[in-house]
């Protein structure tokens, strides 16, 4: 992740501000703030504000003047009581705003997530870097044959090889073509004095998917975890589930008590339908009772099971 | 505006705790943290909360790495710039929570701003305090009849008196009857033994629109100039308006920069049809024009001539 | 519910009215399509229009240009596997308009889910009419001791005639003056000509929660399914929950696929929680294991032992 | 606009089928219904379901048991009311579904509007068509010197055909890459069976964001104004313009009344500061005022006298 010196000193300087505030702050997520965390080749993600913690989010369930409650292991109860209950409201009172570079075959994932603020780079404005991702080779894989959109195995070296190989060529053809189309250098000057240059919302079309954005990006407690349930999930593509990876540590930082209880009940447990649930009151009441019998799909079958840890 | 001993004590403790941090902090508006500013008879609004300040709606606007510009003269121009050509993507960057009281049918009205995150005492589960709103007799008003949605002209003294006493007496009975079918005070402690007490969810049907409820409300800065504009305006209820004005006040200290372009732009100025941008044309070329020829209604001319200072 | 003489004589003109569509139609919505359904002692739901029907999920889960499927069968097991796997945006694209109406405390709870679109009955422009929601005897009851938030069993028939009674004056006594401060009747005409009247946007703060509203209240299938799913709960509010049960009735008429998957992973089924999930393995595996050694608290334990139909 | 013949034939199957319903009909949008409207080289709009007209926007502000009111004329009056005064919820009532097939860099300008509901067709699920955005050269066009993120003059002949030869080779080699990585078929049928192929989500990456990817786009009427007014005004970029101005023409029909009220007060007319409504008021005064004197900015000051078709 090559951050720019001037960015780098900037970065520094805003570490460097101290201030006094009567708000609710939080020393861990203090530590890492402004830091970029590497995530991908070229991308990064961090935090650049936050409002509330875990006691705002008690606070808000009870409406108070003052804190929360006076005890962290009552916080603790009350805040695993909302989450599985699904009282979301309270969750919604704590807010944070990220800075993410990040490929824009992820930024057009990421974006569908609606309920958060958005403020992204704007290549009618200005340039983009020649910036681009380039997988690793261990996560170059083939077309998934169970899931019908996710990946499989890994490719053979030389096939992987031969594919980071058109993957670099195609990018950087299609920069130097932006850059000759664009006839002016990152200042804005222009290059070669006989021609003019094509606006920038125009030349920045030839670009690929894989060159990296950025955005300002925030949103509240309540949709963040929605966000990192989905995104972190073993179906999301490597691509995005590695930014929510990052995210998720700084979640532990910021509302320890919220992420223990979202490992608890939205990562490590699991949903039973009707059907399921029904297969498991049998096989604890000593029934036999087997797929076809089940109601279920082969394919829900073989979930469930897994989900029981069950031989198939 | 009657803060229990409790409260107040609260809300000191959570005055004067102070904490460093690396976040953007806005001195005027720390000042007044947490402190409820009196509205009408027994309401308030307080800010618990917030994220951001003038300087955070640069920087989203340019995806900085740093701060947004060196010169508050550029943040201004730009700022201006961004709510001039509705780029309301910045403002929503910062985040503001209010705690309010306020009565129900005000809340009816607030809570019809849906882009906003709230949580409201629950009368389900907590028992309501004694406290109803009784206009001032000064706001005691006819219908209007020129806006069929308003009021008009002060009630005689004799009749707001008697308004006043019908309003006092009704508050009090449904205040009287709800405690008796709880039958049980502010502690859960059971008042009458040889009676059962009427479920918390269904006794408070018997309280009447202008018993004080409470909320925590917290919005982005785009959302909140939204409330504000429509409001702060001359056609919103008193009732509400009052909020509103209370919270221009909390813009002012927080983001002043913001609430000058939303004081010129979108505040102090006006919206032309295009039949009345016609109408002006004219009028500056010194053609004759008048309702009949414009195209308009007698009662949108009648709303330009007021807006352009003319004699109807 | 009555339904006035008027308001009949429309609904019945609109039920007349045909028209030759090329959109989705479905046939068993048309067939109760305006009419008023019955909930509460004064109210009612009634669906007023609709988009798009089950093969519309279809469709839009494949962005096709025709129909989804050939067949029922391939359309039932792709809504299924959708909703199992929460890919909510094709529920999404169907829609649907209700007129609803109901008590006031009612509507403060509906109000709360934010992604609809609402129009209500305007108390500032028009004159409410005299209609307040009574229960019945049988669901008066006490406060829940379990759940803080919900009623117990029914109260004593001697109490429970003494609460109706205060409910029933209270209520006509808000009414009584409020009419007297409005001083007109509903055709606007003033009643009293020696008197002013109360402006309306004032008067009705006077009336009581129960008293009834109404609203057009438009939503998408997938928010929807959010709101039954809360709303015909067991843990909501019985007066709620008779309006979900209600619109559930209208669900299994238009998206009978959708209402059908709903039931079976949204309504039938549960949550597992992380310790709930290993116990449930445990238990499988023949192991002991009980609530202290489960790391769930004895609340959770106990709800967990009634979802398996275990005795506790 | 080349639609394949199955696709062609699946359009015509949908606008044969008719159906009966007591729903709002509108004629003039049914004539459409389907039928794709050609936009850029290879893009469309097209009109795939909708509810409402514009009756049930003055029925949603009446809150009524059956249509609006008797009489054209006053319906126009008060959707007029309605969007002068900022009552947006009404319009909210109505709904409409596109499906579009755009640019991938159209679309991410697209997308920033949330207030909609999207099924985007998957490259992670599906191979993209190898078809991409190529403009006409009159609107090649060099950045534009005034404003910072438009365009001004076209390129010379010669340099506009190099920008095309340019931009159709590199899309041409991203496409040819990508099918090698897939190495599969339409139909997903190995092409080379000694190769592997590279799983779709990754192989997609290589693709340029002038190819054209589509969605079913659903919105309700309040927030398609806001859509077209913002995309259909001057500051907009021309590839997205034109899908604005294609669905103006589907608002005509479907809902007129709205559509004439929307240019009227969206469209045709013009915002004034404060600064700006005081400039005004002087010169109808006959009172000396130039832009030093008025508080505006050059910038400002030009843009007023433009709206007042004054010479600056």
């Amino acid at each position: 992740m090559p951050i720019k010196p001037e960015e780098k000193a900037e970065i520094e300087a805003a570490r460097d501000h101290a201030a006094t505030t009567r708000r609710a702050t939080v020393p861990a997520l203090e530590e890492i703030l402004f830091q970029p965390l590497s995530v991908l080749d070229h991308g990064f993600v961090r935090v650049i504000d936050y409002m509330g913690d875990d006691s705002a989010v008690v606070q808000a369930a009870r409406v108070s003047y003052g804190k929360g409650t006076k005890r962290v292991s009552e916080d603790r109860g009350l805040i695993q009581y909302l989450i599985r209950h699904r009282h979301t409201t309270p969750f919604e009172m704590c807010e944070i705003k990220y800075h993410v570079k990040l490929p824009i075959f992820v930024a057009r994932q990421w974006i569908r997530h609606r309920t958060a603020n958005v403020n992204e780079y704007s290549a009618r404005y200005s340039i983009l870097d020649n910036e681009f991702y380039i997988p690793s080779p261990e996560h170059l894989a083939v077309q998934s044959t169970s899931n019908r959109q996710g990946r499989g195995d890994s490719l053979p070296p030389d096939e992987a090889a031969r594919v980071l190989d058109l993957l670099r060529e195609d990018a950087n053809r299609s920069y130097r073509d932006y850059a000759y189309m664009l006839n002016e250098d990152e200042s804005g000057k222009t290059v070669d004095e006989n021609r003019s240059g094509l606006a920038r919302e125009l030349a920045r079309m030839n670009l690929s998917l894989n060159f990296y954005t950025q955005w300002y990006w925030k949103t509240d407690l309540h949709n963040l975890l929605n966000f990192l349930s989905l995104r972190a999930d073993a179906h999301a593509q490597y691509e995005i589930r590695v930014y929510a990876d990052a995210m998720i540590g700084t979640l532990e930082r910021w509302v320890p008590l919220c992420a223990e209880a979202f490992r608890q009940y939205r990562v490590g447990g699991a949903q039973l339908s009707a059907n399921a649930l029904n297969v498991v009151k049998k096989m604890l009441a000593g029934e036999a009772i087997d797929q076809p019998a089940s109601g279920m799909s082969k394919r829900e079958w073989g979930e469930l099971m897994q989900v029981l840890g069950r031989q198939i």
